[in-house]
């Protein structure tokens, strides 16, 4: 497959990690899947979107535009609508959130797609968490750009480590390879981590520290998928967006989870120059995505329907979540550790150093044999030569089982450990 | 905006000229556009699209995984009836227009885009129509991709052109840097030609020729989106697949144009390695188009809807084509050579030599005045040093002004060109 006449890009794009584990699990019919981070199938809004769309397609008037191009940074409803969303998320606070600064894209995905086209050129760094969401790795590891890993704690990132890393890359000279640091900053995937409002304003500090010695901007790139799965009754931590030094933050969300991941829709808000420079990029991907979903989202918010749907969504992982916790309690040996989480769609457990649970594992191959599927933490570290890859991790998703295969995978998965701890 | 921050592709991506002309007509009121090639609001499947919906929503079953994710190359029955689809186009032909091949993208212009990046580095060469769609010509721009014009007639290329082009990329060294051929092979963007199946042919054997001297395969990048919009009654032209060479050809097509650009999915037919390497970068922008969507074009294909719908589409057509045809033989002096075409949005005229139609002309900045706005010419042509651009030709589009505003705006051009020639 690794065809010389292919761009250097087409050359070194790899088999996405994933693709293969969903591969796995379709030739085992019996096999109960806590890899996969789907939302779960019984709550997405079947009846609800069918209504808003019955809305926008009975008058030709309302039906006709939504079926003809738009404007390739989404339409005007759509992100005047996103802007005050999160304005209400982020409690009324309004200085970075103007709609002028919203582009709509296809999923939270191809924002960070872009927003890496706009900043990085083969040999530049990106500063990610370790671990972190592996399709962003996959989007570095193909474009040629440079991972280096920050630890990550379960408040957010080490910042004595990510100064320590700041230092190091001034000292070799490669700060100025230095694009971003892109944290995933609500539940995140794959630890289920949140970071404190606190360690993203000193994170925004330290870059601002070292800009002078990098010579050009330092982005924070905030990926908040998983903030509106919030279901812990804790109070939602605002956005880097609200912090002073705002105008170095690229902030990113979706609508695939808390709606429909088959509506395909996400959204930035990006500083200048990064807006205008992703718009242009965006009119050679698509000059816009769908209209016609662009207003079922629309017809959503401006409804309070939305609302109302999240607030459903979020129950439902509520029950999920306790369920897999009492199984875990029940069948997981004490010694592993397990990173709870507040929202999101992944629990994260850490099996005693030295037990491996990588793709080549035996306690991953005996988990497959007993029909219960996980993603192996390893899959979410970057290639970062300056430590060693954990293996001993997993990240167990309650997102898409029901709740009698929570239970029954999790039995199974604990069988399994104790064979091995 | 050319902060040096920026990657070198962020800092190269210009303004889309269109953006420019949809600006200007923002800002005056009474304005006549026959530059826009958005198709005729009063086609658009409304009712179709709601009954189709109805349809898919009205049960959980149905309505679920419409609104789940699916898979990064389309979902399977789309790609099986879009594989159908062009077996029947191409009067049953089906040994290049296999499932497995089809890749389902967010329209056509995703397709091109991914196809770029598979094949391009910055430096490479790609041979387009002279002139060719404007927005390739950004994707090229955008990415450093150099282009070559070749000389287009009504049927086509001109194939000696061609030949003159590889002989002399041969002869300095270039060819090693060629990687495809671009043709829009039925009414074209912008001038509305179609290419022959004579010479598909015969451009896939001259590439083929030159393989050797250039180290690697060279493909015919085919790009049908207007091929639906067919309305002389002529006979459809089968695409390159069906010809002795298909494993070099890619084929992209579109429901943007025949059904909805808002419903916004086109695909792609393609060779490996070129299929593999398409879905993985695909999975990093954005892992597979919106699947409600896929699930809205494969009940219109399933149910025949499509295709009566694309009769009443084509139909519409004819009559607006038929009235811009009336029209222009009226206003326009004998002097102004007119491409008509039996297809597609546009017809494409020609001043005498000498006479500009550019963005900067007399011509166009009284058309202005007059309240009626084309595509200048030059719009369309790549930048190639080896000629000079052509600035005395525009592109005039049927698609989605009305019958009136078609007979207007072409005397009010009419009355323009007249004071000039």
């Amino acid at each position: 497959m690794k065809a010389k006449f292919l761009s250097k890009m087409g050359q070194r794009t790899g088999v996405p990690p994933i693709s293969w584990l969903m591969q796995t699990a379709l030739t085992r019919p019996k096999l109960i899947s806590l890899a996969a981070g789907f939302t779960d199938n019984s709550t997405l809004p079947v009846e609800l979107s069918r209504k808003l769309l019955n809305d926008i397609l009975r008058a030709p008037k309302v039906g006709q535009p939504a079926l003809q191009y738009g404007v390739t940074a989404g339409t005007e409803n759509l992100r005047q609508l996103t802007a005050t969303h999160l304005q209400k998320l982020d409690g009324g606070h309004d200085r970075a959130h103007s709609p002028e600064r919203v582009i709509i894209t296809g999923g939270s995905q191809q924002l960070l797609y872009m927003t890496l086209e706009a900043l990085c050129d083969e040999g530049d760094i990106v500063l990610v968490e370790d671990p972190t969401y592996f399709v962003f790795l996959s989007i570095l590891q193909s474009r040629g750009i440079k991972a280096r890993g920050v630890k990550l704690e379960r408040d957010g990132i080490d910042l004595v480590h990510l100064e320590k890393i700041l230092e190091q890359l001034k000292k070799s000279g490669e700060l100025r390879r230095v694009k971003a640091l892109y944290l995933v900053t609500y539940f995140q995937n794959p630890t289920g981590a949140t970071t404190s409002l606190a360690k993203k304003s000193a994170a925004l500090k330290l870059l601002k520290k070292y800009e002078r010695a990098a010579g050009h901007p330092l982005y924070l790139l905030e990926d908040a998928a998983y903030r509106e799965l919030r279901f812990d009754h804790g109070d939602d931590i605002p956005t880097a967006l609200t912090l002073p030094g705002a105008e170095r933050v690229i902030y990113t969300g979706t609508y695939s989870k808390p709606y429909a991941p088959g509506a395909r829709l996400g959204f930035g808000i990006l500083p200048e120059p990064i807006f205008t420079t992703v718009q242009r990029i965006k009119g050679n991907h698509d000059f816009g995505s769908a209209n016609l979903l662009q207003q079922l989202l629309a017809g959503a918010l401006a409804s309070g329907l939305y609302d109302q749907h999240v607030a459903k969504v979020r129950k439902n992982y509520a029950k999920k979540a306790a369920v897999m916790k009492r199984a875990l309690a029940e069948h997981f040996p004490a010694s592993v550790e397990i990173w709870e989480s507040g929202g999101g769609l992944y629990f994260w457990a850490r099996l005693p150093k030295g037990i491996s649970a990588g793709v080549k594992s035996k306690v991953f191959q005996a988990a497959l044999k007993a029909d219960v599927l996980y993603v192996p933490g390893e899959l979410c570290y970057a290639d970062d030569s300056s430590r060693k890859k954990p293996d001993n991790e997993m990240r167990i998703s309650f997102g898409s089982a029901s709740e009698e295969n929570i239970r029954k995978g999790i039995a199974r998965l604990g069988a399994v450990l104790r064979k091995f701890l």
